[in-house]
C-alpha cells in the first residue's frame, strides 16, 4: 500500500502560521462569513494550528482580484452569479488556490469545468453551502456513503417556497397572500422568480445528482415545475388526507439512467419530508444499504449559510482530523432544569390540589398548567411545571408522596418544547 | 502557511496497491461489513487507487489477533465489550495501525485512554457507527460544524425503546406487549435491559457530549432513566395533548458545565424529533450560529451500521477528496413514472366519470381512487392515479381538457408514497 494510505498528514506543528484567505463579495452571506471567521479564528488556530485571516476582500465598488489572489491560500467565492465569478474562479484554481464557493447556478452550470480545473490545479473546492445552507448533504454523500450506492435523493431544497406552502397550510391564505407574508418577513425577494419557479431547486438538484450518482448533470437537464399555480384547495384537499404539499426535488436510478426533477407532491404522513416546515431546508438519501438518511436544517440565512462555508474553509486548511482535540477540563453539572409533568392518582377531597401546590410552592416549583380528571376515589391530577431545578422538583415530589390521599407512586416525566 | 495547509494529499495514483483489514468479530454487523466489504471493493479501489481487502478475521474460535494485527494496515473492531478488546484496541493503535471501531461500551468508559494512544501512534481512530447507526452525527459535528459553537445536542440514539414508545402511541399496547412485539421483530434482544434502562442511549451521548464540547464525559458521568416504568396512560395524555414521548438524550452546556441526561421526554408537536418513529434515530445539533441540524435515520441493524464502519475504513485509507470524481456518461430520462392527482372542475352530467376514465384508460392511466365533490355547476372530480408515465398521463389531461364539460384546466400534482 501507498504510504497515503496508511498515515494522515501530520497537523503542523507550528502554532501562528497564518491561513489568508481571500473573499470575492460581501453580501449578507460574506458579510456573516467575514464576521464568523474574525469570531472563531482563535478557535480554528487551537484546533488546526494555522490562523485564519481575511487577506482581501473584492465587492463591486473596492479591491482588485489579482491583487487579492496573490495574496490569498484560498479564496471564498460569495459573489454569485456567472460572470465574472467563472473566470475568477478558474483562474483561482489553476494558480494553485483552493476555493470554497456557494454559487449554485455556477456549480449546476460550469460544474465540470470547474471540477477539472480544480482536479489539474491539485486543489480543493468545496460548496456545502451552494445546497441546502448548512444541511451537510454534500459531505455526507461524498464521505460517510462513500461505500454506498444511492439510488435516489428526495429534497426540499428551496426555503422561500417551502415557507409558503407552510403557510397556506396552516393559515389557509392563498399563494398571492402567502408570497406577500414572505416578502414582509425577508423569507422571499421582491423578485421572486427563481425561488417560486423551482428553478433555484433545479440548480441544486442538478448539484446533488452529479455527486450522488457520478454522472455530468447540468441545470439544463432538470425538468422543473413551481407552486405558482398551487391553490388554497389543493392544500385543503392534502389536509383532509392527512398530506403534505411540498415543492419536491428529486434526483433518482431509473432504466439505466437517471431522472432528475423538481416538482410540487402531496406526501405521505409518514415521509421523512412531510413534517419538514417553514423556511427549513431537508434531504433524505436513499441506498439499499442505509435505508434512507435524512439531514434537515435552516435552508438558507446569511449566518447559517456563512457557518456551512467556513466549514468548508477549515476543511480545505488541513484533512479533518479523525479525532477530538484533547479534552478541556469542564464541569460535569448533574442537578439541571426541567419542565416536568406530574401525574398524582389521588382522592379527591377537599383541599387535595392546595396542599399539592403549597408543598410544590414550598420548593419554589411553579405550576404552568393542571388538569383533574375522574371522581371521587378515582380521581386524578395531571400537572405540568414550569422549568426548575430537578432537586427542587423531586423533594417536592418526594413530601407529596406521603400525602395520605396519594394513592400511588406520582409518575414523573420531562417535558421539551421547542425552543426556537 | 505551512504546506499542509496548501495542498492536499495527493491521491495515490498507482492502481492495484492492496489496503489491508484486520476485522475483530464477525457477529451480525462484522459479517454484514465482511459482505459489504466485499461487495463495495472494485468500486472503492476506483475512487482511491486502493483495493481493501480482508487480512484476517477475529472470532471467539478463530484466528489469532497478533497475527492479523501483522497483516493489517487497519483493524475494524466489531467485537464489543471491554475485555479484551480494549487491549486489542491499543495495541492497535500504539503500532501503528489505524482503528476503525462500533464499540460505545468501549468508547464511554475509556474513550480518553484511546484517544491518547492514536495520537501518540499518529493513526486514525473513527467510530461513527458507536453512536446512532448510520447517522453521520460524529461527522457532522467534527467536519461541517468544527466552527461551531454547540450549545446543545438532543437525540434519539436507541432505536429498540423508539420502537416500544411508538407501538404504544400507535396500538395503545403496554410496556409489556410492546416490548414482547418487538423481541419478536428482531428490534429487542432477549434480555432487553441495556436498551429499556437508557444504559445504550446513555453511553452513545457520553460519546456525542465529548465531541460537542470537548469535555471528557464518561459514561458513569450521564445520569439516564428508562423507559420501563411508562405506561400506555402516559402516552394517552401525549396524544390528547398532540405530544411525542420519547427516550431523549440529551446534552448541553450549562452554568460554565455541561449536563448529560437520558430520559423519557414529552415533546411539543414542532420539535425535530417529535416525528421520528419506529427503530429510526435521529439527533439535533443546536448552535447559535446554524440555529439548528437534525440527522435521522436507521439506528442499527447490521448492514446499516456496517455501511457507517466501511464509510470510516474509506476515510481513514486516504482523505476524503473535496471533489467528485470525473463523471461517468449516463443518460438523463426525461419522462419518467409517478403517481398523480388530477383535480377536474366539471359539470356534474350523467357519463362525466365514464368520459374522463375512458380517454385516461386509452393512455394505460389506471386510477387508484376518485372521489366526487358538489353538485351540478360546481362539481369537481379528485382523483389518484396508479404510477404511470409522465408523458401518457399528460397525453390523457390534454384530452380531457378539451371535454366540453371540464369548466376550468385540469389541476395536476404529484403524489410520493413512503416506500419502505
Amino acid at each position: 500500500m501507498s504510504e497515503a494510505g496508511r498515515k494522515p498528514p501530520a497537523r503542523p506543528a507550528a502554532r501562528g502560521s497564518i491561513f489568508r484567505v481571500g473573499l470575492l463579495g460581501r453580501g449578507t452571506v460574506g458579510g456573516a462569513f467575514a464576521e464568523l471567521l474574525e469570531a472563531r479564528a482563535d478557535s480554528i488556530e487551537r484546533e488546526t494550528g494555522l490562523r485564519p485571516e481575511l487577506s482581501g476582500v473584492l465587492t463591486r465598488s473596492h479591491g482588485d482580484f489579482d491583487d487579492i489572489l496573490e495574496r490569498s491560500d484560498l479564496i471564498v467565492e460569495l459573489m454569485g452569479g456567472i460572470d465574472p465569478t467563472r473566470d475568477y474562479v478558474l483562474r483561482a484554481l489553476s494558480s494553485g488556490r483552493h476555493v470554497v464557493s456557494a454559487n449554485k447556478q455556477l456549480l449546476s452550470q460550469h460544474g465540470e469545468e470547474i471540477f477539472d480545473a480544480a482536479r489539474s490545479g491539485k486543489v480543493q473546492l468545496r460548496f456545502e453551502g451552494a445546497v441546502a445552507g448548512v444541511v451537510p448533504a454534500i459531505r455526507v454523500m461524498g464521505e460517510t456513503l462513500a461505500a454506498a450506492h444511492i439510488e435516489r435523493v428526495h429534497g426540499i431544497v428551496n426555503g422561500t417556497t417551502n415557507y409558503i406552502l407552510t403557510e397556506m397550510a396552516r393559515t389557509g391564505a392563498s399563494y398571492e397572500e402567502a408570497l406577500a407574508e414572505a416578502q414582509r418577513l425577508g423569507y422571499a425577494e421582491a423578485d421572486p422568480t427563481e425561488d417560486v419557479t423551482g428553478k433555484d431547486a433545479a440548480a441544486k438538484m442538478a448539484i446533488l445528482a452529479r455527486l450522488a450518482f457520478n454522472a455530468a448533470v447540468q441545470l439544463d437537464q432538470v425538468s422543473y415545475e413551481g407552486i405558482e399555480r398551487l391553490t388554497a384547495d389543493d392544500i385543503e384537499y392534502a389536509k383532509e388526507l392527512g398530506l403534505s404539499l411540498k415543492l419536491i426535488g428529486s434526483a433518482e436510478r431509473i432504466d439505466g439512467g437517471i431522472a432528475v426533477h423538481v416538482y410540487p407532491a402531496f406526501l405521505y404522513a409518514d415521509h421523512p419530508l412531510a413534517s419538514v416546515n417553514g423556511a427549513f431546508n431537508a434531504v433524505t438519501i436513499e441506498s439499499p444499504a442505509i435505508t434512507e438518511i435524512t439531514l434537515s436544517g435552516p435552508g438558507a440565512g446569511g449566518i447559517q449559510t456563512a457557518s456551512a462555508v467556513l466549514g468548508d474553509v477549515i476543511s480545505a486548511m488541513i484533512p479533518p482530523p479523525s479525532l477530538p482535540a484533547p479534552a478541556q477540563d469542564v464541569p460535569v453539572v448533574t442537578d439541571t432544569e426541567f419542565s416536568f409533568y406530574l401525574h398524582l392518582e389521588v382522592a379527591d377531597r377537599p383541599g387535595v390540589l392546595a396542599q399539592v401546590a403549597e408543598l410544590l410552592g414550598l420548593q419554589g416549583v411553579s405550576i404552568k398548567s393542571v388538569v383533574q380528571k375522574g371522581l371521587g376515589d378515582e380521581a386524578r391530577l395531571v400537572m405540568v411545571m414550569h422549568p426548575v431545578l430537578e432537586s427542587k422538583f423531586r423533594a417536592a415530589v418526594e413530601l407529596i408522596s406521603r400525602l395520605d390521599f396519594v394513592r400511588e407512586p406520582p409518575r414523573v416525566i420531562r417535558v421539551i418544547e421547542e425552543t426556537f
